[in-house]
């Protein structure tokens, strides 16, 4: 187990730069009005494809020797991991493998294959896809890149509340979803040498609670196939992201799907952008414990904006 | 007839500064791939009640005398105009009185009501709303704040073309939606002066083309009622905006109602903001017209992103 430091984070800021953007801040009297705190809502769904995991894939790519790069990089993933590990690929000019199940939805597989990346299909089962990922892997000699527990991508996903703190300053807490733990532990990984002051808290949906019933138990708890409108978060905890929850987490708080997608509403109708259901867990955290927000300089990192417009969880 | 000059408009940003946002600019590779162009939105969503319209009405409600402004300011609008009227009314602590027909959707009534806006309803006719108007006016005294035919809307309108031309320098042209032609009228206003070489170009509903026929007949065409999807661009030019758009406005270009929900979704999912149907017809006519665009750099003004979330034009 390699665990990412700070300055592992510094260099992944320095490499990646000049391929991602530097996301707005957003914020609204209304939202604050609501909540009695003041909230600074980093965008990460402005990025390019749409999601902060193209920090951490931006970084894996581009951290590649020549020789290595030459082979590309492959993962397996149906949702912004792959579409963002693609569009580094495509920027760096490598391969990039990418094993899905041939049910995932039609829109992901479209969105990787616009960003160049070659999709290799598999059964919707954790034994066929590891058996198509292996062989992937022996055919292309490619370097996996995990979508979360991979210290090269902790310390790209480190780099957004790098940036966070510098827009604004004086943050008593960040508040960011939690299914693997990838942005989770890059903020702690950050805030622990940048802002040891500025507590890192975690918000995961009701129905898909493990790293919740992980952080109570003091051990990584990984459910089967749980459920949740917030479907970037259905990924248990890993050996590296357990390091940094167990270690810097200050709490996790849960949200029911209803309180999520209401809470998804009023950012679209407040902050007038489009974030996915799991950008949206955060908030819906926040309304739901007033008291431990009130008066505070609150960060939240929205996550993703790659929602399917055709089929929003409040119209279904 | 009093046209508003450059330093009107100079004025007016330093008067509505503190109460306003300095929207970010927003691009996207998909964007300017598809089109050929270098696409520059300004996001005037991301006001806080929403809308560009907050720059003129802030301008007239701060321009006000002591005297003047205890007897507060007033308009009929159920738009975009009567909520951002009624959020500088609040601000500076004065009374907004607005005339709406009964019939307008409850959730703009309610908007108007959250800023402290007074409703006076009226039946959906115009008769019916001048007389509503005359009496409301005849009582409190209050100032008349147009829309848009107002020298010191205009002026305010005209600040968001001077922050994107330093937001985005060696801008082509510019585009903005045409309704009753503020927008646009502030934003000739500005270039006139300080960018002359870049053009103004309008974009209106093809189903409600009055503005394109005035400036092909060289006299202002009212229509009676059309209807678009656009519904913030559905009222005819007045003596000052046809001042602008007769003496600088380039070119007009218009969309059919299916050309603007296309472009309005694609500014969602790849700019990942929530945007009007008024704020999509300049990507729709964009679109639409691709040698008029390509290889140029062009500024496109993002005009409101109040959306009944409920009732997207394309789930209907």
């Amino acid at each position: 187990m390699q665990i990412p430091n700070y300055d592992d984070m510094l260099a992944a800021h320095d490499r990646i730069r000049p391929h991602i953007r530097l996301t707005p801040v957003r914020s609204s009297d209304y939202l604050n009005d609501l909540t009695g705190a003041q909230l600074f809502f980093k965008c990460e769904n402005f990025q390019e494809p749409g999601a902060f995991k193209v920090r951490g894939a931006t970084n894996a790519v581009f951290g590649l020797t020549k020789e290595q790069a030459k082979k590309g990089v492959a993962t397996h993933s149906s949702g912004n991991h792959a579409s963002c590990l693609s569009y580094a690929a495509m920027r760096r000019g490598i391969p990039c493998h990418v094993v899905m199940p041939r049910t995932a939805p039609q829109a992901k597989k479209d969105t990787v294959r616009r960003f160049g990346g070659k999709i290799t299909e598999c059964e919707p089962s954790t034994s066929s896809r590891e058996e198509a990922f292996a062989r992937v892997q022996a055919e292309t000699g490619s370097d996996f890149v995990h979508p979360y527990n991979d210290s090269r991508v902790i310390a790209g996903q480190g780099t957004c509340s790098k940036e966070l703190i510098e827009q604004a300053d004086g943050l008593d807490m960040i508040v960011a979803p939690i299914g693997g733990g990838g942005m989770i532990s890059g903020t702690c990984l950050t805030l622990a040498t940048l802002a040891p002051e500025t507590q890192v808290i975690a918000a995961e949906p009701e129905t898909a609670d493990d790293a919740f019933r992980s952080f109570k138990a003091g051990q990584i708890i990984a459910d089967d196939a749980p459920k949740s409108v917030a479907d970037g978060l259905l990924v248990p905890l890993k050996d590296l992201t357990w390091y940094f929850v167990s270690n810097h987490v200050a709490e996790i708080y849960t949200a029911s799907e209803q309180e999520i997608i209401d809470a998804m509403k009023l950012i679209w109708k407040h902050l007038r952008i489009v974030a996915e259901p799991s950008s949206s867990v955060p908030l819906a955290t926040i309304l739901k414990n007033p008291d431990a927000f009130m008066g505070k300089r609150v960060g939240i990192i929205i996550t993703g904006g790659n929602v399917d417009l055709d089929r929003l969880p409040w119209t279904k």
